[in-house]
This record gives structure tokens, C-alpha cells and sequence, in this order.
């Protein structure tokens, strides 16, 4: 999983019908210059730090048919005890 | 997912009976030097601002049988709240 | 999925016995230096322009069990709109 | 498999209920500058080399429905016969 | 899949019940910087040019259930017909 930081909101309405209802949220990845798009479920806000699942697993989180969601956000982080 | 942006068209006579009609289109992701080709279900044009899926969830999104297809236009941007 | 073209082929004798029948081409990602060795069933030679598709949708294109291929190439460019 | 080094531990309370109990380690990949965070079975320590598995195989390795897990701890490294 | 060379063996003790039997090679990418373990079913030694393929089609490449391993040594390179 990668460890990162919201940083804002995309809003979609041309899109494909299946995608799941909620939030697709724009991430940076922490200690990179990677940024993402992953599926909320958790209510995250801008500038909270967040643990991101990517690949197959994150569409397979989802109940019933797998969506083309290739990114979710899986628990928001309280600490961390990584040396800096 | 991954924000990118749509920077042409490639069109292919010689490929695999499996590649679904439609267009394959080339975008460019944001803030990185990154190009890909992905299936276009949504008809974007050149300069649209996209959300792109990728690997395994992008041919899942087929119905039947699933094409040899890692790349997938699943909405177009509205908007964005990301702070630049 | 990349485009990409081709740069060579590679041989190989001593491997296991679910590699496909077929030719593995040695590709270089266009606008990038990423090298890939991707299976080719369309009988690509060198300098075509090409379209990759990676990961687990390339084995899954072979009829019955998947063999452990990760790169397909699908097609053969025609031509591109791409802007430069 | 990337052969990394643990640098440390993430809490998570606010989290998907299908993220399994135990220890989401942070890893830094040898030789680069990538972090990933991986789920960690082995009772690994900070500092310890291990061998960390991607992608969909780290959620298939659970028993049960696959969780949104897409890094895995599969072994601590012994000794490296790798030359520097 | 990638074009790598064997630099290495790793040996893991502490390890989860499902890594299968046999040895882990460690290969770094040729002209590339990138270095990743693999499984090697074909008993390669240092220096040997190899065929890497990763990603969910390396598991499947084991009989019964896949094992949680991402990285497959699928050949041995005979010989390339790529252009330095």
C-alpha cells in the first residue's frame, strides 16, 4: 500500500455507469511527486494522511461486480513510528 | 485511477480479434512525463481531462469475456478541487 | 496499455515448458527508455510501432490455462494523431 | 518480490472494516528511495530485511475473501549471497 | 516481462508456510537500475541473462493454489537479436 496525503476532490459526470457512487479523491503520495486517484469510502478530508491499496484488490473491495476502481483508500493513518 | 489528459488518437488494422471496437486513445498523465493508451468508451476529445484505470479492473469492465485491455477512460473531470 | 517499438527478439532454450509457442520480442517504450519483453502474435518486426497491453490481462488472452506471460503486444500502429 | 527494509510502523483507527488485524509496516525498498507500506504476518522488527510481496497475490495469500491488502511480508531475509 | 540479469541468491528462514520450495534469485533489470527478487524454477546461476516475468501470472504459474510470489524466472536467454 502507499502512504499519502489528500489533496483535493474530482467531480465526474460523463463517466462510465459503473462507477460506484462516492468520493474519487486526488492524492499525493508521501515522499514522492506521484499523485493518484482513489476511491474514497471513509470520508477523508484534504490534508489527511490515508493508506491507499491499488491494483485489482482495491475493485474487489467492493460488494458484487468488481468496478473499474483500481485505487481505494483504506484507513486513514493516527501515528506513525517511521523513522523520518 | 490517474488524472491525465487526452493528446491524440492511434488507430491499429493489423491486431488481436480480441481488441474490442472502439477507440484507443493516448493521454498524457498530469504533472508527469507519462503516456498511455487507453480504451475510450465515452467519445473524449484531444485536451479532455480524463480519469484513467488501469491493469486487470480495465478488461473486467468488458462485458463477456475480457479483452487484452489494461487501460480504461472511466470519467471525464468536471472539476477539480486540488489545490495546485 | 504502451506504445512502444519494436527494438529485437530474444531466444530461449532453457525455460518452462508453459511458455506459449511464439515469438518474445524485446520493445523499448516510446518517449521513454522502459524496455519490455512482450509475446507477439501478429508478427511484428523490428521498428514497428506497437501496442502493449502488461500484466495479468496479456495471459489471459491465451486460450485455456494462462501462461505466465505479462506482455502481449495487440496490435501494430497505423497511424497516430498524436500531437508531438 | 523487492527486497526492503522496515522502517517503522502505521496505526490506522479509522479504517475499512475488511483491513485484517495485525501490523501494516512501512518498508523502504534496498537500493532506491521507494517507500511502501506492507502487511506484515512474520512479527518483523524495525530494521529487519525482508522480502515483500505486490500486487493481487499479497490478497490471495489471506484465507477467505481477499482483503484490500496489496503488500505482504513473505519472509525475512536470512543472508544474501548478492554482490555489492 | 523484463530482460534481467542474476546477480544473487537470498535465503529466508523466517518465512509464511506458503513460500513454495526452491530457490529466490535476485536480478537487477538490465539497463536499468531497478532490482527485484524472483522465483526460479530453472536453477540459473549469477551472471545469466533472464526472462523475469511479474505481477498475479507469476503465482498462477504454480499448481494448486497460487503461492503469494510476483516475480517468475520464465527463461534463460540464449541469445538477442537487439540492437545496442
Amino acid at each position: 500500500m502507499l502512504k499519502a496525503t489528500v489533496t483535493g476532490r474530482i467531480w465526474s459526470t460523463k463517466k462510465v455507469s459503473e462507477m460506484p457512487a462516492g468520493s474519487i479523491l486526488e492524492v499525493i503520495v508521501d515522499e514522492s511527486n506521484s499523485r493518484l486517484l482513489a476511491f474514497d469510502p471513509l470520508g477523508c478530508g484534504e490534508g489527511e494522511k490515508v493508506i491507499v491499496a491499488t491494483g485489482s484488490v482495491a475493485a474487489g473491495w467492493f460488494p458484487g461486480k468488481a468496478p473499474p476502481i483500481d485505487a481505494l483508500i483504506i484507513g486513514s493513518i493516527d501515528e506513525s513510528a517511521t523513522k523520518k
